[in-house]
């Protein structure tokens, strides 16, 4: 198949900052790709050979969009999945599947997914509802502390409830929902795993997320993750089970827990390139992008090694601001060796919108972390 | 002044692949931008904010287009440098200026900038057309061999011819001239400088042009060049010197000659991002083309530094081969570690047409090099 500069187009569900970043990447390549995405001003307007506004979650509106393509990716889980069945159905190639997004979409019955498999997780019970988890309690067949989460529709903490007693369940709306153990972890880890559709596979190294020692919120994702050779080798040796579990094409970011004990629980998946990841444009020798491109291209995937350690810092807005965005203090992280800022292309800030990413790379891991708490500490993004 | 999602436009003159790989930063940074292209197929067509079909050397629709922006930057120097002056007259900052595109332009004109400033560079003598020169061999004023090059228009070896006797004489054409001694070099070396407008100037490391040993063709651009520090340092400090003699704002490209005894010799510049920095994009902290943006837009310069060796191996058309572009073992050479191809969007390929680039980057320049070797003697650009 001849990709470069030729007829074939790549239809990408979604277009938002991913989305773009992928797109950097096809432009580089010259191939053609259409891209569908609700808001008119979805970042990967530009970048593209053809920008669709319409609904991801419409049967008629992914359906056609499929229809205009050769192959089909998503850079959001959130997508008519009907519509997609039909469409391989029809002979389309849709990578990440749409038998995988289904699995996926639902926690429960990921959770099952990986115990069926014998891939390290913490233990959960699946509920239909909020009535099924009360009966549950009272029987005592579940405990307090757990961790409540929503089977659908949750991310960046959404969804998710600790629970310590009767208290905590009193706002939890009723829906299908699982309840896992509370595990003592001492890191949150990823890997981003890369598959093409021939089966080759290549997992980037172990990242650590740092968060803030009060805010419970990652501050820093970090590569390569600052802990034992033995337990990065057990999480990327995970991480590989899981992308041929999943007979998975593209790319899996595997979000995992360290243990106290140094065991290694798989948490969830996202079938995309991955928040995690970001980190590899500047310091990979080959970006997430690129190797999403190359896996479901079926292309030979790049080397997913550092050329140098990386951080990332996310840019999102500040609380008490909206509106036209600034990125105040940008032109002094700019003034330091190694930074480099993404700005998505956002016009309106939001408090705690996704507005753009800051990668600090250098050979030196603990000046790279010192760079980012400096980058960290200077930046702010607020409105005129 | 904020540039990042904002209203703020840079204005690209061109719209070839020098002006794709700059838009891939003004996409990273989400700066607007507005292109003007003689050709409705330029690559640059996707990835601006707005682009436009138009000539470049028409004094109207240039000055029209600097009339829509904030700033104006090129891509290529042969514009219309009249509509240019009017745009600054007006008070629309151009870089780089249109004085020092003028001075560039003629490279009589360059080689009597060198010498006012002390530059060195080899001995040159300027005609205003053949009579003239045919005059000077006559009264010995001139002697064989020497370089002749036509004053205008010039470029990647058109418009330069070696004249060992009057036999190499006969076909040139009669036009402005200058005619230079053959100097004996062991190599051909460039290097880049970013100076912003407020004065801040880097250099790139030196990089070393490796010529075919039968055809007289550049085959590898290496980075960094393997010469002596003395004599890395050495034209570095000259490229320094020639930016800041031309009061540079942007990128300036200077190749240079170094001689059989170490002798640094400036050849010519190009005022824009240039051929000999594509290494940079996946070798540098900072790639020729951020620098760029950054210099242009008074931001701080960032990091010159190479994170790897590079090596960079030009994709053009093979002869023999017209029309829709096939590139054929593409796979094969993504297949090896640190390979990445830049396929610049040209549908049809033609004998010697520039189509894209290979950057081969390893953290040792012996492998680079090696591997350097294996994809130019994969690749082929032809046609279906």
């Amino acid at each position: 198949m001849n990709y470069f500069s030729s007829d074939f187009k790549l239809g990408i569900l979604g277009g938002g900052q991913l989305g773009k970043m992928l797109l950097t990447e096809t432009r580089k390549f010259d191939i053609q790709t259409v891209v569908l995405d609700p808001s008119a001003e979805a970042p990967s307007r530009f970048g593209c050979n053809a920008f669709y506004k319409g609904s991801l979650i419409d049967y008629d509106t992914v359906y056609q969009l499929g229809k205009m393509v050769d192959l089909l990716t998503i850079e959001i889980e959130n997508v008519n999945l009907e519509a997609l069945e039909k469409l391989e159905e029809e002979g389309l190639p849709v990578y990440p599947s749409p038998q995988t997004l289904r699995l996926i979409q639902n926690k429960g019955k990921q959770k099952d997914f990986y115990v069926k498999h014998n891939i390290p997780t913490s233990k959960h019970q699946r509920f239909v509802g909020l009535d099924d988890l009360h009966q549950a309690l009272n029987k005592d067949e579940l405990d307090f502390p757990f961790v409540w989460k929503s089977a659908q529709g949750g991310y960046d903490g959404n969804g998710v409830q600790i629970c310590r007693s009767a208290m905590d369940l009193v706002n939890l709306p009723d829906v299908e929902c699982l309840a896992e153990d509370m595990v003592p972890f001492k890191n949150e880890l990823a890997v981003i795993v890369a598959r093409s559709t021939s089966g080759e596979i290549k997992t980037y190294p172990v990242v650590e997320m740092e968060f803030h020692p009060e805010a419970n919120q990652v501050e820093y994702v970090i590569c390569p993750a600052r802990i034992d050779e033995t337990v990065a080798k057990k999480a990327r040796e995970i991480a590989l089970k899981v992308s041929e579990a999943f007979n998975h094409v593209g790319l899996l970011a595997v979000e995992m827990f360290q243990t106290e004990n140094d065991e290694i629980l798989v948490n969830e998946v996202a079938p995309r390139p991955h928040n995690s990841g970001h980190y590899s444009i500047e310091a990979s020798y080959t970006s997430q992008f690129e190797n999403h491109i190359r896996a479901i291209l079926d292309l030979p995937l790049g080397n997913t090694d550092s050329k140098v350690a990386g951080i990332m810092v996310n840019l999102v807005g500040e609380e008490g601001y909206s509106g036209q965005v600034v990125y105040e203090n940008i032109e002094k992280i700019m003034a330091i060796d190694g930074v480099t800022p993404h700005i998505y292309g956002k016009r309106e800030t939001r408090p705690f919108r996704k507005m753009g990413h800051v990668t600090i790379v250098n050979e030196d891991m603990t000046e790279a972390r010192r760079v980012a708490e400096e980058v960290k500490n200077s930046i702010k993004v607020i409105s005129i």
